[in-house]
């Protein structure tokens, strides 16, 4: 997506390490005009699929998988992180490990929210090696739902994390993949 | 706002110890429909003040301070709790006591989205004692930008963190203050 790659060529800093912030309007400050955008081209790509949830992981995937929700017209459940005394026993679980944070995570859902036939896309702001994203899967595995499919605003490609999805079938639709990043610039996935 | 009121009046969970549920809703699987319709209570609130940035702290803010960022048409900052190795060094802390969570919790913002000078509103999905917003309150000043007023969905109207930012002369907007909840039914605020 021509628009989300121009911001992020213009706004990205690029780290050693192949790594790009884009704290500046999708992760840390999020720019809501361009999370309507992303939204829309989701819908555009996922619209004719029968979907009744969209799920994430938080907490940066929450600002577009709220609005994506919106465009949906569907509730958005977003898997916990941290250890909330809020949550109850009742509840999915999932260890991944994370890159981000260095350390086990365990995701947290309850079962409230998550039914046996559940439609459910996936939104979320990055991936990488899709750690969280097979967090997510795993727990949607576990209520016997179906995922329908996964949007990401930007994958880093060269991560392999969306390679890995799509070799096993399921529709990873990721608006930016960006290749490379170094001093030279940033190279997108044509 | 009498629909939110309803709606926790209806789908709200009343557990010992006045604490009411709205993980269906709001702060777990969360409805974007409700939200766009508080984000407008918002702005029909506060939109005569000139407000540049909205500034919530993750998690269960982040979807509802979303919605009103776009309702307002600027961006929104959402102050971190983990510590993540993608926000560098030059950042905002600030400690608070998370009941939720059970421990001490550091709220860390990047200095690169928040400025002297900047104009914030505070949007957040609950305020019970008020701990995590004098933590985003404490970072505001650091930065020596302006805060403009706080808006929250759902106030604990007993646990008095909102009338003591009142009482300081903080404008704090609550959509729905629950003064009690227990077997025989949740009183709001009048």
């Amino acid at each position: 997506m021509k628009l989300l790659e121009d911001r992020i060529a213009r706004e990205g800093k690029v780290l050693p390490g192949n790594i790009v912030k884009v704290d500046g309007f999708l992760n840390h400050r999020v720019d809501p005009v361009l999370l309507r955008e992303l939204a829309r081209e989701f819908k555009a790509h996922f619209g004719g699929k029968k979907i009744n949830l969209i799920m994430t992981c938080e907490a940066s995937g929450i600002p577009i998988a709220t609005v994506a929700a919106e465009e949906f017209g569907v509730p958005m459940l977003f898997v916990k992180k941290a250890k909330s005394n809020n949550l109850g026993a009742d509840v999915y679980t999932s260890e991944i490990q994370s890159y981000t944070y260095g350390k086990t995570v365990t995701l947290t859902c309850s079962k409230s929210w998550l039914h046996e036939g559940d439609r459910v896309l996936i939104i979320d702001d990055f991936m990488a090696r899709g750690q969280a994203m097979n967090g997510v899967i795993d727990i949607i595995n576990q209520a016997k739902a179906e995922l329908v499919g996964i949007g990401i605003a930007i994958e880093k490609g060269f991560q392999l994390g969306g390679d890995k999805l799509r070799e096993k079938g399921i529709d990873c639709y990721s608006l930016a993949i960006i290749e490379e990043a170094n001093e030279n610039g940033i190279r997108f996935r044509r």
